[in-house]
């Protein structure tokens, strides 16, 4: 049986690595590569070394970003004394792409999971921790998952923050239970938004 | 609205232009590529840029190779007097993976569609005629797909091959009517090419 000339297998292996990419769709793609002109690979392959150069982490909420903070942070209108915290660059986007929440965000990198050895020391709650030293901050709202590890880092969150100050409020359980942020609809994260409550 | 840091942004925009991937899989590749480590970033690009770099079409019958012939037209062990004409790589390697076919093969590169405009000069048609000058090869099997353009690609070659002294045939039916070839499992590939007739 005839194998693929080794550049194309290793590019289909490639692609195998990605996450919800089989066997099947890792060929199209491979073939779909070799299909491309040399400026449409050369971008495609540049924007993958790049975004691996460029982008880091804000260092004030650790999103994503190719600055020292990110646009979020940098943004004068936005409003300090607001923080929403989340897990995930990508629940932020989510967040985002409602329009509704003018203050700022917190990404933890994840949340508490003791069975695989994530605690607070490999999120960034230290780093959140930190941003309450000013006193601007009045309320932090706690939009992780609504999975029993979002809800275990939410109280774990609240129990924790309470005594420095802020008034700390989880997003109503708009969002589906046991659903992913990422995956809801705008109406949904607005009313989740809006029906959030003390904790 | 916050948007993605720009070289992020753009690689959510390379992989939305890869067939079968949404938006939604994309800003997921984009935030895995991000995770993976420099190295793995970097051999995931290299394979992109190397594939396009090295790999071209096999001299004699237009699969994709690495060197000037493809890894079954250098094999002594193929039996030269048998030709399978296919449209595509990918075909050509759904048929090797029954392991039943000893033969050498064709790649048309397509089939005749005159509506998008694509004729015999657009497909390697002439190239499979000057393949049958040495006297050799005495079948050709046409598996193109057995769409209504695959149908039409077989009974035109047959019509163009048969003067020139080869027996041609078609591959049988067991492939489903309207599928794609790619797709087919091995048992049904099987019955397809020993089933195949005289056309």
């Amino acid at each position: 049986m005839a194998q693929y000339a080794k550049p194309l297998a290793r590019l289909v292996a490639e692609f195998e690595r990605l996450p919800g990419i089989g066997p099947k769709s890792a060929q199209r793609l491979a073939f779909y590569v070799l299909r491309l002109s040399d400026d449409e690979a050369r971008a495609l392959a540049n924007a993958i070394t790049e975004v691996k150069a460029a982008v880091g982490y804000c260092e004030c909420c650790y999103n994503f970003t190719d600055q020292k903070l990110c646009e979020i942070c940098r943004d004068p209108r936005r409003d300090d004394a607001t923080i929403c915290v989340v897990s995930d660059p990508r629940d932020l986007m989510a967040l985002e792409r409602m329009s509704e929440f003018r203050g700022k965000y917190h990404v933890l990198g994840g949340v508490l999971a003791p069975m695989e050895g994530i605690g607070p020391d490999q999120l960034k709650v230290r780093e959140l921790l930190a941003r309450l030293t000013g006193g601007t901050v009045r309320e932090i709202v706690v939009a992780t998952n609504p999975t029993v590890e979002g809800d275990a880092t939410a109280i774990y969150l609240a129990n924790l923050l309470r005594p420095l100050g802020p008034k700390i409020t989880r997003i109503a359980h708009g969002v589906p239970v046991g659903g992913d942020l990422d995956y809801a609809d705008q109406a949904t994260l607005i009313q989740a938004f809006e029906g959030r409550r003390e904790l």
